[in-house]
């Protein structure tokens, strides 16, 4: 007899000599990072944001899409998205990054989408702050989550799910949350969670819940699988882990010269040039950028461009380099002003989140 | 001393038992194919059409941006994109797909791209005619081929080049052949040839030029790497080959139930259901496309859609099936009006190029 178990297996870490698997291969295929040379646009153009889609991208009608807001609260409502663009309008740019970016650099490597360093992207985000919204609904004194339910559906680890993910009320209630129906200036993507999503400013991108159609209010903690079983950080499938929230800070180069096809090394000829990249936090503001040319061995600061996007957009950084012939490894680390920075070597957990090992992008640069 | 060579390499086999290997990954992260549930839409939007990038996206600014057009011409021209948006304007809907479509299904397998089948996607291309401007500049009479330059540069198997395609004469003189400024009518992305591009209906991707700024006319064959070196089916590496050129016949099932998340097995529930899809052919029209529900075992034909978008455009299909309990591998062949069709197993060439094997879409059915 067919089984769910049958489609839907328990998770698992590659083997020591494992390469990537074609069921990686496939979540690779149609998910998609930042191009690297794209760290050059201070937003990121359509199309070129990275996208980590759990199950399919629904079709939904934006005509007769409604959001509803209920349980826990005194006066449920539900609106549709002319009444959303009727209230209070907010424009944020927002750096947005996968949970799971850099999972396929782990060892041992958690078998999920394998993602490199690219998982990341900066856009502008247009909507309706939440918060109001949840006032106007009466949030009982008891409200401890809220759970954000989009219209995608499919299976994981055996469990048949909505996407589901669940806030604390008081993040929930941040004025910086927005109900969003406009990403660049132009109605959502089909991809990008059209006709309505949620964007929380400084949280990986499993919070920012796609294809919004519910919000729903708890007096007690969310025991959903995105919350209780997915996004957590544990050594072994039986902690209890601790729940992905903010975005570690992370810097990334926007690698200079030019590519080889297949390697992807970059190519240089000897002389000074500026190289530069993008640096972000969840937690607090970018206050320093590093760079290092050698792998990691010596440090030397960059500087950090004005911000242009306010304090939730990356921030541009630059660093004069003279390129002398030979093979370089480049990487940059950021810290925040709440004191975090990166490693050079990445503590590892079993999803492969929220981890920000410093990027090492391959330089060759030839003979005068 | 660091040489190109260090850097670029030439092209390999994978192992019988390798992994996809991080090189490879590198390429799925950042080219992307089409989710496949995007086969829903006629015209595929912006950011889910597959991408196939060599090197870097180019910035170009398209105010100074121009084109020249010179070599064995009595008149060469330079024209800036005001100048080419004056002339006579055609939009033409065009089902493009990557010549190295469904390699990391080879075996052994090319190492390149790790395609899987999702590199495909169909588009309204907006621009002006190629041949009339050929016309005014004045073709020698011993015109042979006409090369494309984009302002892409890069590294490959150890040479160093701007990306140029070269067309034959004849097939740059179709009437179809277009310099395309606007996608889906709306300026191109930077990701697709911002701000002109070449679009050869019927042909693989490779010789849909992007970020073009040259065309020159040679009164010989132009022996360029992407026409001599890679783009040409060969069974060892120092066969002359054939060249890729026109799309072989395809239709991919858009998978139907809900996905699991890892396999991206489709688990339904038992009953009557529609599969659909698309088909699509570079040499003539589909005339029909059949179904399997058992893995390529037996076919039952498909309902053919009338035809959408004219003749370069995929067509939709679709087949009532009737889901029963257990696991079904789905899939559909293409076959058009010169005869051609999609093997069940695949003829195999060292670049990996032009293969269409039937799709094999996991259906697990639950009981009822």
């Amino acid at each position: 007899m067919t089984t769910v178990e049958d489609a839907s297996r328990p998770s698992r870490l590659a083997g020591p000599d494992e390469g990537i698997s074609l069921e990686e291969l496939q979540l690779a295929a149609r998910n998609h990072g930042l191009p690297l040379e794209a760290l050059r646009y201070d937003v990121t153009p359509a199309g070129l944001h990275y996208l980590l889609i759990h199950y399919d991208i629904p079709a939904l009608d934006p005509v007769t899409h409604t959001l509803t807001v209920d349980g826990a609260v005194a006066r449920p409502l539900t609106l549709d998205l002319a009444t959303l663009r009727d209230r209070p309008r907010v424009t944020r740019q927002v750096t947005m990054e996968c949970a799971g970016n850099g999972r396929a650099l782990l060892r041992p490597r958690p078998v999920s989408q394998p993602w490199l360093v690219e998982a990341v992207g900066n856009a502008e985000w247009t909507g309706t702050p939440l918060a109001p919204l949840l006032h106007e609904a009466g949030l009982d004194a008891d409200a401890v989550d809220v759970v954000f339910t989009g219209a995608d559906h499919g299976f994981e680890r055996g469990v048949e799910q909505d996407y589901q993910r669940a806030l604390p009320v008081a993040d929930a209630l941040r004025d910086e949350v927005l109900l969003a129906y406009e990403m660049n200036g132009a109605p959502l993507l089909p991809q990008h969670g059209a006709p309505l999503r949620l964007i929380v400013p400084g949280w990986y991108g499993m919070a920012h819940v796609k294809w919004l159609r519910g919000v729903t209010v708890l007096d007690r903690a969310f025991d959903g699988y995105q919350n209780a079983v997915a996004y957590r950080l544990r050594q072994e499938p039986d902690d209890e882990g601790v729940p992905v929230t903010r975005i570690a800070p992370r810097a990334l180069v926007r690698p200079p010269g030019v590519p080889d096809f297949m390697s992807r090394t970059r190519v240089l000829r000897p002389g000074p040039c500026t190289v530069d990249g993008r640096a972000w936090s969840g937690y607090a503001p970018v206050v320093s950028v590093e760079v290092t040319t050698d792998g990691g061995g010596t440090w030397s600061p960059a500087v950090l461009d004005e911000p242009t996007g306010g304090e939730f957009a990356w921030r541009r950084w630059r660093y004069d380099w003279t390129a002398q012939p030979g093979r370089h490894v480049l990487g940059a680390r950021a810290t925040d002003a709440s004191g975090r920075s990166q490693p050079v070597e990445q503590p590892w957990n079993r999803g492969g989140f929220a981890n920000n090992l410093v990027q090492q992008v391959q330089v060759a640069v030839l003979p005068d």
